[in-house]
């Protein structure tokens, strides 16, 4: 497990994290991101985190990060699927994900990723 | 990681296979896919191998299955993001997936979802 495939849907990109991730991994993840954002044009990004049982403050960051990147070549990140464990981790981690919008499943997200862009 | 996620998009369902699949993770897989086809009355289930780099013919027997499980639940399965080396090792192996349908990406999977049912 090298990568973590970046699925197309329009102009959404869809990531499933599903394993631990390590840095190589992250960062491998970050340039498949940017570069696949550039050609495909995306829009939007979502990421589904449902697999996750637990995070640590690696994981937080690497979304931090991502939603950043995203956000400067003009794509809006969603995070989808966070279970509520994960949820009381992040506040308690003090990683409130600021700038990061979140929705309940890929549905939502993608209804969310529909409507014109405000304020998170 | 003791299950794989299932994302509901509209009446498909999407999942997508990262790691090295065993016994317990297939077995888990079909029981919570069939359930989840219950449950949602989706017409039709994506699978997408775009990380394997290799295959063998557990998953290539596990991916067989899955289709003939949905197949009598009435939804459709298409595999998608086949690597040509893997496609290469399933003929070698002499898993030709019969009935089952192929896209080389998501979206070319959800257009042949969209389309009204034939044979394969």
């Amino acid at each position: 497990m090298d990568r973590i495939p970046i699925l197309q849907m329009g102009d959404l990109l869809l990531v499933t994290i599903q394993v631990d991730m390590h840095d190589q991994l992250a960062l491998t993840l970050q340039d498949d991101l940017t570069d696949k954002i550039q050609r495909t044009s995306a829009r939007g990004v979502l990421i589904d985190i449902s697999a996750l049982d637990i995070v640590d403050s690696f994981i937080g960051r690497m979304i931090s990060t991502i939603s950043a990147l995203a956000r400067i070549m003009d794509a809006t990140t969603v995070v989808v699927g966070m279970q509520p464990a994960v949820a009381i981790t992040l506040v308690e981690l003090g990683l409130d994900l600021r700038g990061v919008r979140t929705a309940l499943n890929v549905e939502r997200g993608m209804k969310l990723l529909q409507l014109p862009a405000g304020d998170p």
